[in-house]
C-alpha cells in the first residue's frame, strides 16, 4: 500500500461534518467515495480533526493507503475531478511515509473563529461568520484569552457529548485580531477538547461585550464548571486552517 | 420628502443584477419592496453602480425619498428587517441632501476583482472568485496594467450591449496584489464602461499566462479593436467595493 498526506479545503454548510454519519453526507465519506471511483478498491481516509457539522476547512489534513503507486498529482487532480459537485477540494497531495497519520503525528492544530461585529446582518459572508452586532472589545478579549493559554483542565470548555479521556489540554496561543468589521479569534493547541473553540469563542465574546469580566473565565477554568463559560458560538464561524506536524 | 443615503452589501448570486427585469429579482426590485413595506408608500431606489448578474457589493451605494422624517438608523433596521431573507444588507444609512445623487454626484467607484490561482477547484470560495489553475504572474500583470491608467479610448474594453455615449474613461488606478493563492485587481474610475473590468480582468489574465504581452494590450487601447483585448472574466469575480463623494 501507498500513503498519501492530502491537504484538504471544504464548505461545511454541505455536510453533516467531518465524520460519516446517518444523517447526511459526510466530508469523510464524500472523500472516500472520489477516491474509491479513482482506484477502483475501496479507501479509508483518516482525518486530522473531526469538524462538526458547519464547521469549514481551509486546510484540513487527512491520509489515505492506496494500492498502486501513483503520481501525487494524480492523486489530486483525479480526486478532484471525482469529488465534483461537492463542496471540498484537494488542495495539496503528497507521498508519506507509511508511519505518518494524519491525527495522531499531528503537532499542531490551527483553528480560526470567525466575527462579523456590526449592526447590520451580513450578505457576503453569511454561513461564514457569527453575526454579533453588540460592539466588541478586541483588546479586552485578547486580554482574557491569554488566562486560556498553557496547559490546564478545560472541563468548562467541552460539550457534553466529548469523549475524550482527559480534560487537560495545552493552549499554545491565542490571537485577537480585529480587521474592520471583522474580529478573528486564532487559537493554537497540539488537541482540543469537543467544541472547545466554539466555547471559549462564546465565552469571549460575553466578555467583549462587557457582561462578564476575565475572572469569570478565571473561574470557569478553576472550577471546571460548564456554566461559568459561556454558549457554545455557531459552528458556521469556525475554521480549520492548518494542521502542523514536526519534520 | 427627505433623502436618504443607503450604503448596502449583497451576494450576486441571488440576483439578476442591480437592475430591475423580468427574468428574477434584482436588488433594486429587493430594496424597494423592503423599503416600501416599511414605509408604506412607493419607493425608488437610484444607485451608483448598476452591477451585473452575478456582481457582488461590498458597499454600493443608493440614495432613496421617504415621506417621512426617521431617524437613520431606523431606517437601516426597518430595511434589514424587511430584507430578510435576501442576500442584501443595509451596512450604512445617513440623512443626505436633496441634491446627493448616488450615480451623478459619486467622483470615483471601486472594483476589485479577485482570481483563486491554484490548480485544485475552489470549495470555500465557490461563486466568490474566478478560478484560474495556470500560474499567473503578478508582476507582469501588474506592469502591463500601467498602460491602463488614464484618460483613454476604452472601446476594445466594452460589451457589444454598452450603452455609454462615449467609450472614453479615466483609469485613475490599478493594483495588481498577490495573496498566497488569491489574486486580487483594484480598479478605481469615476466611472466605466459596461464590462470594462471584467474585460480588463480577461486581458490581464491572458498576458499573466504569459499567453500575450502588455502589446497586446497596447495595440487594444489604440486600435479600440474588441479582439485585441480579452475575454470577459466571469461575473461572480467581481466586486464593487466603494463608491467615493467628494465631501
Amino acid at each position: 500500500m501507498f500513503r498519501y498526506k492530502l491537504t484538504l479545503e471544504y464548505d461545511g454548510r454541505d455536510f453533516v461534518g467531518w465524520q460519516r454519519q446517518d444523517n447526511g453526507p459526510s466530508v469523510q465519506d464524500t472523500l472516500e467515495h472520489a477516491l474509491g471511483r479513482f482506484c477502483g478498491h475501496p479507501v479509508i481516509v483518516v482525518g486530522a480533526g473531526r469538524t462538526d457539522a458547519g464547521v469549514h476547512a481551509r486546510a484540513q489534513v487527512a491520509h489515505v493507503d492506496l494500492e498502486r503507486e501513483w503520481p501525487a498529482d494524480t492523486v489530486r487532480a483525479a480526486a478532484n475531478f471525482h469529488l465534483k459537485p461537492a463542496a471540498v477540494a484537494v488542495i495539496a497531495a503528497e507521498p508519506a511515509d507509511p508511519d505518518f497519520h494524519a491525527r495522531f503525528s499531528a503537532c499542531e492544530r490551527i483553528y480560526l473563529y470567525r466575527v462579523l461585529n456590526r449592526v447590520s446582518p451580513p450578505a457576503l459572508e453569511r454561513g461564514r461568520v457569527w453575526w454579533v452586532p453588540v460592539p466588541l472589545s478586541e483588546g479586552v478579549m485578547a486580554d482574557a484569552a491569554q488566562y486560556l493559554v498553557g496547559h490546564h483542565d478545560f472541563s468548562a470548555f467541552r460539550s457534553s457529548m466529548c469523549q475524550a479521556a482527559s480534560p487537560k489540554k495545552t493552549i499554545n496561543a491565542i490571537h485577537v485580531i480585529r480587521d474592520g468589521d471583522f474580529l478573528s479569534l486564532e487559537v493554537r493547541a497540539r488537541s482540543f477538547l469537543h467544541n472547545q473553540v466554539r466555547i471559549i469563542a462564546g465565552t469571549l465574546k460575553k466578555i467583549g461585550e462587557g457582561k462578564w469580566t476575565a475572572e469569570h473565565l478565571r473561574q470557569a477554568l478553576m472550577t471546571g464548571e460548564r456554566s461559568f463559560a459561556g454558549p457554545t458560538a455557531p459552528a458556521h464561524g469556525l475554521y480549520l486552517m492548518n494542521v502542523r506536524y514536526s519534520p
